[in-house]
């Protein structure tokens, strides 16, 4: 399974593309897509076709079969917000306008999954990143929170799958459940 | 020229096409793109694709040569504005993603544009946009804005073409100017 991981931001967007063959995880390609702003004012749509077009890239490169996306949080400033919020849009379009499932998990979550606590900081992540994917260095901040989310989903999936391969569970009918009806 | 006017919202995205001949205006067509809150959580990539898909086929059914979208603020609630943005990321990079020009209008420019004064209210927008286009009845809120920020888009349009028409300034060369160079 590949998975393209997407830390998506206006000015950096950083993406990272992984294997996940079963527990084995294999490092394929990881970046950031830039979008600089011109001198120009009002050319947010422009930012946005290079988001938009940078993800098209990286998906007929590398064609990935799924992908997940940083949940963005409320930043200290409203503006920002709205700035990052119309980033991850076009970030999140750019992948379901090519057909690819799309995941999404939290900072807090994806640290939990690659450092195994959420209280962990940027180098942290960038330093679990290398060793989980044996990089011969630590990827940029952008590219390894993206090389992150990806894993948190191929560790995601996998326990997915562990749940489907477990024996159903059999219920011996008590008269609790018996006729009765699910809500 | 043939415009589509965009006032995003990620539940209702408010739609309208008009073409403008001179200072002719005339009514294509306009309504919402709707997206249902599905019952399970985190279905906002299936929402925006609905903006993204939505905005595809208005396109190719109406072939728009430029677009105009409205410029979304700053809401009570820090979660909404992100939610906003996000739809009003996707709606932009739908339209640049089929290589449309795209300008952007505040609510503010619209209703200067529209109804005279800033200060109008929805039902005032409803109304005046109803007149400029000789529709039979008002229509929808979403949709008047929309067609209310295509309208504005054309006015802007012919304001430039004016400009564009008037004879070049001829300037007398002064020692101020002469042998100088902008910077």
């Amino acid at each position: 399974m590949r998975i393209l991981g997407i830390d998506p931001g206006l000015q950096c967007t950083g993406f990272g593309v992984i294997d996940a063959d079963g527990p084995h995880l294999h490092y394929v390609a990881s970046g950031t897509i830039k979008t600089m702003a011109s001198a120009a004012m009002g050319d947010l749509p422009a930012r946005l076709k290079v988001l938009f077009d940078g993800i098209g890239e990286i998906n007929e490169r590398y064609a990935p079969q799924t992908a997940a996306v940083e949940i963005v949080f409320v930043n200290v400033n409203p503006q920002s917000t709205l700035l990052l919020g119309q980033a991850r849009g076009a970030c999140v379009t750019a992948l379901v306008a090519r057909e690819l499932p799309v995941a999404e998990y939290t900072a807090l979550q994806m640290k939990k999954a690659v450092v195994g606590s959420g209280r962990a900081d940027k180098s942290q992540v960038q330093e679990m990143v290398k060793r989980l994917l044996q990089l011969p260095g630590v990827p940029g901040k952008d590219a390894a929170d993206a090389l992150g989310i990806a894993i948190t989903h191929a560790h995601v999936g996998q326990a997915m799958a562990r749940i489907a391969q477990a024996a159903p569970l059999k219920r011996t009918t008590t008269g609790m459940y018996r006729g009765g009806r699910a809500r």
